[in-house]
């Protein structure tokens, strides 16, 4: 049976799975005692995780007793770090200074091979990219578990040993196993096994592909943009706002909207859910006063008129949290449920809106934070994914951004020597096409920001430009990924707002929480909103967005 | 009209806004020549923003001409902080150190008292608790429409001046004022005047209610609680993880669910949804085939699961998203939108489990980075909102956090001199009066965790201990907030876990990819929710849970 040999919570089991006889039967001095013989180095590894350890006083407890001396109540223990194969290889001598210490390390089986008299398991804890590689001989304990058969691909592991420099060319440093412990066994059928699978197939594994080299790099690269992200903000005075997700307002407007609701009777029960269940009212509506909040409410397709309303009371403010759109598009660029950041800043106009979005992309604190934090799943992504990013990368930080109108878009791209599938016309939006000359060709590579669009393509809200016919509107377009950023100074006057509101038959009354930002204390503010899953896109060159998040939701996938 | 003198995009009200006649007409040049002028200590403020700076280069840039020279495409400018008042007066000597210098800052007028011949305005910009008093004498540029009365309580305003040390007794320094701009006024049904609003009142002014003390405060200290969260966890080595908020899986379970749909027809047309309109099979059941994901999908009610696969992929993993519950309760607890941070910890059991939600909160890392980082914030709720929270959250940092198992804490409650409503007898689950008797009076206010409950009150997924009787799960109690984290060890052993979804009548097939990481190299692991809300209020005092989240959703309240 799978997993079968795992039992942690009996002393005899821990007998097994420590690593000396139990001599002491109180289970914190066990710790310690076990603690001191473990690591070697102990400044370093005072507080590691030991797995095992503290279950038998989860044992000794649930049968009513503690281990302190007071009869009820006693100490939560210290937080132990698990040692992690990123901390043993991850410094920059990458493992050497660490030869000679007696270290355990716990993770996953990757690869198991035999020669003669030593074997060689990669041992992936997902800390980082790359395995640590332990040698064992027929002597170190455990070693019947091998020899079994038992320890496979997928199977879960704990190895004691001692760090030694590599004989071989890949790493610096290996494991030398005194001993293994099999923690869970991985039953045959295991789908991700050493031969490279698609991430078509993946995708139908959701919940095991972040075992994957390609998903782990992933994984690490999201989490270490999405706190650069934060890191970003919170060093520049920014406020990080929940915007709401459920939402009643009238005045979201753009996009396809997924409904939220309780009139439909279901709970996975998707045989159960009779039409006639539904409440209507006498002209056989919906009769939404009988749901959850009253009327109909919807997920919400951006943060950015709530995050307003945060930026003219705290002065900058970011959102960063799911948004949605109900689009029926199956397409490797669209998903149905992503993240969405979304900065606003009081008192800026679209330059002070653009410096920001450049700034946030580039110098030091980003791309850089990036590169330095993950830089052997960068190059991971540059040998295996897509061939230079981290050079393109590291452009972004070096290489200036620039900035051209729409109009001069246009000019440019009538200029062009170039056949283009759309029309270009002053008036039009401009396609993917044209946004990939402008970046890829005309400005070779460099992130591009395009303003001041023509008003009549433009959303609402953003602020009417002097020549009455643009709106202080921007999109940074970026090579590959396209438009990464968009963004717009937002109509502050009241009366252009409102006028803007009639002009597109749009109910005032409806915005009448927007327009009271307008009506106390106004302020010039400005805001941009990138995709976050683009930005994962941008940065490790994976091209089908549904490969950056864990989990992701299009039409017809919902699974996991 | 309100907002009128608001016009910042021509010449010739730049020439208004600006504090020196323009000479120059290169946009570019005139920042740079005003910012020399405006900003004595350059070094601090070479970066600082200026709202209307740019919008002549927008105005310029709409024309289709550039400033730099070349004919398209010009550098996007460099990122300009505001001056935050939080920055003039936030230091240690409270901003003794800046007399002399002379600064602009742009905010929103709390108060405006006039004295025979000198005018005071409170002015706040949000980046802190307090106003930056201005003190105005009739010669000050701009005057006369301080005299007109234009400027009003919540209008905007920049204003320079030079700091000075202040008479007053409630700051150490203030800003003479050489100049002020009115940027937009205030109309004067602005609900937020000086005398002191309810709470509730400003539940349905949920837009501008962040203007006033209170919900600045709060919105502040979340945003710290949410930054020392992510900083605690990724420098723990743990990734954050994106866990799905839209959910088709059969396996989430626990509480009410919020169905996600297209099938009903309506975009916030509350009057046009006409039941004959949703799709029906022949047997007058919804046809959820013709539905977005082709079944039912919900909102998820937890990101557990779904971070379960991630940490036994990459060891250590945290999510921290929105979550959802349908539950009818309207009451000062319950949010039917709520965020949650959960981590999940890879080769972890119980006591590490609670170790990490000790650690996490308390010590150096998280309660001290509030109160060193919202110190103005934290005495205002210490003065206004609760008496003494302060000394109760430096409480939690000293005192050491306590485990009992729920057995022993029965035995307390059974020997407690005191009459419950609820009954207390092994087996039942606890109530809050006897939460808040353990936590309040028995330990006297520290944080206690209960743990190893009985199996029948807790969830499928909680690990059975040895003596079949109870599970791994803890519940930590604070003082006053009653539960605010709830963890335990996850089942591991595939045989035990099936065996336990068998007892519940649970369909396995569902499972099946949760049952997957115990079939692949299963591990020991653990973890826990917060609900980030609880946090907040514990943070702050605050008692309504509905006022320490920007928008709260309840029955019946979904607006902006």
């Amino acid at each position: 049976m799978p997993a079968a040999s795992l039992r942690l919570a009996s002393f005899s089991t821990l007998r097994f799975l420590s690593f000396f006889p139990i001599s002491n039967p109180s289970p914190y001095s066990l710790f310690r005692h076990r603690r001191r013989l473990l690591f070697e180095d102990s400044a370093a590894n005072a507080r590691r995780r030991c797995f095992c350890t503290g279950t038998s006083v989860s044992a000794s407890s649930s049968d009513g007793k503690n281990n302190q001396g007071n009869r009820i109540g006693s100490k939560v223990g210290e937080f132990r770090r698990k040692l992690r194969v990123a901390e043993v290889k991850g410094g920059a001598d990458e493992g050497l200074g660490r030869v000679g210490q007696s270290l355990s390390v716990m993770g996953w089986v990757r690869t198991l091979r035999s020669q003669s008299s030593v074997t060689f398991i990669e041992i992936n804890d997902g800390s980082c990219l790359s395995n640590l590689q332990c040698v064992m001989n027929p002597d170190a304990e455990g070693y019947d578990q091998v020899e079994a058969g038992s320890v496979l691909t997928g199977a879960s592991v704990s190895v004691q040993g001692t760090i030694v420099a590599s004989q071989g060319t890949k790493q610096k440093v290996e494991l030398k196993v005194h001993k293994i412990i099999l923690v869970g066994k991985c039953d045959s059928s295991y789908p991700i096994q050493k031969k490279r699978v698609s991430r078509e197939f993946l995708r139908t594994k959701a919940h095991l592909r972040p075992r994957t080299n390609s998903f782990g790099a992933v994984a690490r690269v999201r989490n270490t943009l999405a706190y650069a992200t934060h890191k970003f903000f919170q060093e520049s005075g920014f406020v990080w706002v929940a915007s709401p997700i459920i939402t009643a307002s009238d005045c979201e407007g753009a996009g396809e909207q997924f409904c939220v609701t309780i009139l439909i009777p279901s709970s996975h029960e998707t045989t159960d859910s009779p039409i006639d269940a539904i409440p209507k009212t006498k002209g056989g509506l919906v009769d939404w006063s009988q749901d959850f909040f009253g009327k109909p409410a919807f997920l919400t397709v951006s943060g950015q008129l709530n995050g307003e309303t945060y930026a003219t009371a705290l002065s900058d403010i970011y959102t960063f949290g799911p948004t949605f759109r109900a689009e029926n598009s199956n397409t490797s660029r669209h998903l149905a449920e992503f993240w969405m950041l979304e900065p606003e800043l009081a008192f800026a106009d679209l330059d002070d809106d653009m410096a920001c979005a450049t700034a946030y992309l580039s110098s030091t604190s980003y791309v850089k934070y990036v590169l330095d934090n993950c830089k052997e799943d960068m190059e991971f992504f540059d040998t295996w994914i897509e061939k230079g990013i981290t050079h393109r990368l590291s452009d972004v930080v070096e290489k200036e951004f620039l900035q051209l109108s729409y109009t001069d878009a246009i000019e440019l791209l009538l200029k062009a020597n170039k056949e283009f599938e759309f029309p270009v016309k002053w008036g039009l939006d401009l396609q993917s096409e044209h946004e990939r000359y402008i970046t890829e060709e005309a400005f070779e590579g460099r992130p591009v920001i395009i303003r001041d669009y023509p008003k009549e393509i433009k959303a609402f809200y953003m602020r009417e430009n002097d020549d009455g016919k643009t709106v202080a509107a921007m999109d940074m377009l970026v090579p590959r990924v396209g438009e990464l950023i968009g963004g717009s100074q937002r109509e502050e006057r009241l009366e252009v707002l409102e006028a803007r509101l009639d002009g597109l038959k749009l109910d005032k009354e409806s915005y009448w929480w927007y327009l009271d930002l307008r009506r106390y204390g106004s302020v010039p503010h400005a805001g941009f909103g990138l995709g976050f899953e683009r930005l994962v896109q941008f940065a490790t060159g994976i091209d089908n967005i549904r490969d950056v998040i864990p989990f992701p939701r299009s039409p017809g996938s919902a699974d996991f």
